[in-house]
């Protein structure tokens, strides 16, 4: 019997090979029906057609493999086709290191993302020309290149602090500039995007707006970086394409932010996924940040979180400093005061 | 000894009682200040003052509760004066069932939302004049009176197909009024609420923008109902704050939709969070809305979580129809056809 | 051009029809090779054997698809090949419908699970004779069929109260004996459950127990019914997978117990995946209960979470009863007292 | 009007000192409870008495605060004392850092975990002699002191390969011994518990099991080290009580692992949770590991994963190698073959 399956194999061997054959002529005369459909203007994908062929194909199968399989393995093929059509087009996503192997580097003000390891710092909101002053001076003496700080805050309650909104934007582009540091803050409207550009260097969408295609197409077109936080349940791929939706746009200056993702574990304010970071090192050419105070929600894990962040290959650590936290008018159990960020710098310097 | 129990917890029960008196008088000086601080426009809430309250008193704290304890305990006394002094003027949130007892109607077209069962049906795209009025037909023929189509689409790619725009907007309005049927669609950017205002009767807001705050405050400034649904991670604190942001708006017309919350269950799309919907219900005074198609991804799972929905006290089932989903431009194998949407109708007859 | 892309279409249908003669005569042989490795007892997976066959297929790819492609194409007639040569040993799961299209009926005292709606009720722990006679007087006179208890209760904590053992068993009984009810319990160690068989007319295994696979196969050699729970993170594959191990150990009294998944939101204990209890249904013959218990963990959502679930088509609910919830060792907040059960039972009458 | 705030906020400091004498006076009154309750062998809560103090202390309620808020702050004074009482009993968690400052050594064979970092190496399950002769001889080479290898393997599916049970452990062990390493390996019935000890140097809880209390128990008694893994959706609190409940039987040689937690994520197998780490490290005393195979479920993760592991403190690592993982019986795509294995080394060279 053993005799018998060496034979059947040897079938099996030559059906594989014909079923090869086929499959490469019919790749090539569907990359000429792409090319043809790109030339007119036409979708490449048709669903009519497909629906067509997987019809008859299901009347003349003749066993044993049941319908549900034959439809599965043209849908397969099918698949494969399209792919192979919109590569003609497109050749690959324009996040994707395999079209773009060297990483990108994005340059605002001092910082050089992809190319230096960064600290982002600052306050969560801003709320005044004192506090700011302050934390800038403090940061810039301690060797941070970004100063981050809320103007207009996505608040979950319509009755919190909403932000100072273009005084905010006044107060944080004037104390970085005064202390040489990029100044990064968040956009959450299409229409405020201009505004914002005129006073930041770096323009932040929110974990909120990760999927608000709007503001991603928007900032797309402005000629600032973009910092762009991962929802907090959006899959790497989702990431990615929000990501791409910028880059569509023509802007290749995008920055990913890992913040961490929702899950069921309650001591942590949301789970790290470190994995999530590395793999938007791995997949794609764009520069890399973990943003640990998000991720964590507790100051006692800031300091091992940056270091294996840093450690697994991550361009920049995000952390939020505030002169005084205990009276800061959002997040005020989670950012860092000047000595705690002193000790977490101290922590992780030698991964910088 | 037992008896010396009985001594020690008639000390206790003597201590109770001083200690339900003086947080009686606590709580009446409270209410002084939070009124005077309303006078003043002055935030209730003030961190400082509170930092120095613990601080004096872990300072004398004679033991034998741990400084922690003595801190939580004051922090929850801190917390329900706070709670005192903002009720004073608010009362209660907007949404809520405890300002508001009696259901609230939102009115569109036919359809009474909240005081009749209802069914808001129609295809994921509108994608032409012919699919958008062969559908509104049908649906009107079976007594549907909610029409829904999307003009401007969320589309986790950037190449996806992204909606007709205003034209969609145009064709959904006409075959939805040719029928006497009411239209939902979704808006996605704040600059376009104004132009879908025009055409919608109802304006959704997609699960993807629950937290564009921007979004929210600019559909709570439109007079038309508002179809919120909740986001694929929000917790349902944080879609009744959703609804908030609209209804501090001044727009009291907002339709709560439940369409499944992202777990690791790979067999549905999503997992249909029933007990948020009950929440909603028991908790609002707005409609409640299950949106099956999203929250399944599947249709032979359709009927049943209708009726599941339906028997739980929502108000209205949301299920998407298209005249041939095989060829649909987007969630083509969640839709029903006509004939599966007959039968889906004849499951849940009995509790409409 | 149009006519271009015509002529081109028919060359792709030849080769389709080419291809699909192809895959019948793999399948066929396939299937015989199947077969005699049956016979001697051989694996049908042979992962060097696949491994060799991709290798050489992607050498001699002649293109235009990449060979990641080619290799996917393949895997997937692979696995068509795969499935239909052990669909030749096996069908079907012991679980599933395909297999076994009437659904089971499970007798245990006098209930029968799958042929009439049940309430399964009781108390979460057994912790005296007086409670579980008075509250086994009451649910027998409220026409209640299965009390359950716990005697072995699993405790996050090792010093929270851990059931009374051997017993708490007599007690629990004794109670259901008494009162013509079929007893229900949790058993925990596969050293215990012949014992616990003595006393129980059905085995409970709990949701922390459910790819406890020993205790899966030693309560499958048992001869007494067995209620499964779903783990608080399983999948529904992997529930029905645990089923499985029971049913191939040859006792097929299987009863699945949805009792809600492990997500992100705080205002209930659990999530209820009613989708997942409907694909119980759909998917296997066995009776389907809901817990609505545990899935919701406040008993302001019992009476409408059972009443979704015996609208989609559950067999039983499961609830929590207790004659004093306030004193009760464990759980003490989700347990109903007697005039709530009798609410409960009013709300869900028109269901049952 | 800011003159009267001042005035109220000393009435306000007043009364909170009184509140602060009564407490105290409360807590030394319950300690003095608690003491000979414990003498008396009393549990010290004491659920009926806790509902008639609430009870007529919202039936004294003067206001303004309402009787909800009068129960809470009670009830919170009320597990305040409580947890003074069962201080007084046992101070603090086994596995607390509180109670047990200095890290606990865990020593097996030539391996001290939480003295030095560490390698934990070897393949999905024991195959065969061969297998395990090659393996180890390797690993031994390249300086890895513990060899892990399944021979009772947790298998979702009942129909696949169960590992080689008591020959299994035989070769295991033989392969440690041979090359000088500690062997680590799953049990997964208490029956089996005795047996497997005799075999293996540290004894493994598997994800599944890690609420199986009655197995904690049990290995809680052997006299063995016990390496604990994390639950795929236990919080970090469960996870520490599943490790209280084998300190709490004598047995203080345990070894936390986190292995990853469920999400929603679908391009890893699991998120691995540093975080969960960090605590584990942060909060007890035990050493911590963090299996990087289950966590990532892909051999491109397992560098960066374990450097970030490494840079934020663990003790060890715990990564799949077998000698042909295209061969292996279980999890063949995410074990790392020889070569690969010595890149991973390579890689995390610095860190070790």
């Amino acid at each position: 019997m053993r005799t018998r399956i060496k034979e059947l194999r040897e079938e099996i061997d030559r059906i594989n090979r014909e079923l090869l054959g086929l499959l490469a002529e019919r790749g090539r005369i569907a990359q000429e029906i792409g090319r043809i459909q790109t030339a007119l203007g036409l979708p490449h994908y048709d669903p009519v057609r497909e629906a067509e062929m997987l019809d008859y194909l299901t009347r003349e199968n003749p066993g044993p493999f049941p319908n549900e399989t034959i439809k599965h393995l043209f849908k397969e093929i099918f698949k494969a086709s399209l792919t192979l059509e919109e590569s003609e087009d497109q050749k690959a996503f324009l996040y994707s290191r395999k079209r773009h192997p060297e990483p990108t580097v994005v340059e605002a003000g001092p910082a050089r993302f992809g190319a230096e390891k960064l600290v982002i710092a600052g306050p969560c909101s801003i709320e005044s020309r004192a506090q700011m002053e302050e934390t800038a001076a403090f940061l810039a003496k301690k060797g941070v290149k970004v100063l981050r700080g809320g103007a207009f805050k996505p608040r979950t309650s319509p009755y919190a602090f909403q932000g100072l909104g273009e005084e905010g934007l006044r107060i944080g582009r004037d104390a970085a500039r005064r202390h040489g540091l990029a100044f990064v803050t968040e956009v959450m409207d299409t229409r405020d995007v201009e505004m914002v550009a005129e006073y930041a260097d770096i323009l932040q969408v929110g974990a909120r707006n990760m999927q608000n295609f709007a503001l991603l197409k928007e900032v797309g077109q402005a000629q600032k970086p973009v910092l762009l936080k991962r929802g907090m349940s959006a899959t790497v791929e989702e990431w990615f394409y929000a990501a791409e939706y910028i880059l569509a746009q023509g802007n290749d200056q995008v920055i990913l932010v890992e913040r961490g993702i929702r899950t069921f574990e309650k001591w942590t304010r949301n789970t790290l996924d470190l994995s999530g970071a590395v793999l938007a090192k791995q997949e794609t050419h764009l520069p890399v940040v973990v943003d640990v105070t998000h991720a964590a929600g507790r100051t006692d894990l800031l300091a091992p979180l940056a270091r294996a962040a840093l450690a697994a290959g991550v361009d920049a650590v995000h952390v939020e400093v505030h002169p005084n936290p205990l009276v800061a008018l959002s997040d005020n159990r989670q950012q860092l005061d000047f000595a705690g960020f002193e000790r977490f710098l101290e922590a992780i310097r030698d991964l910088l």
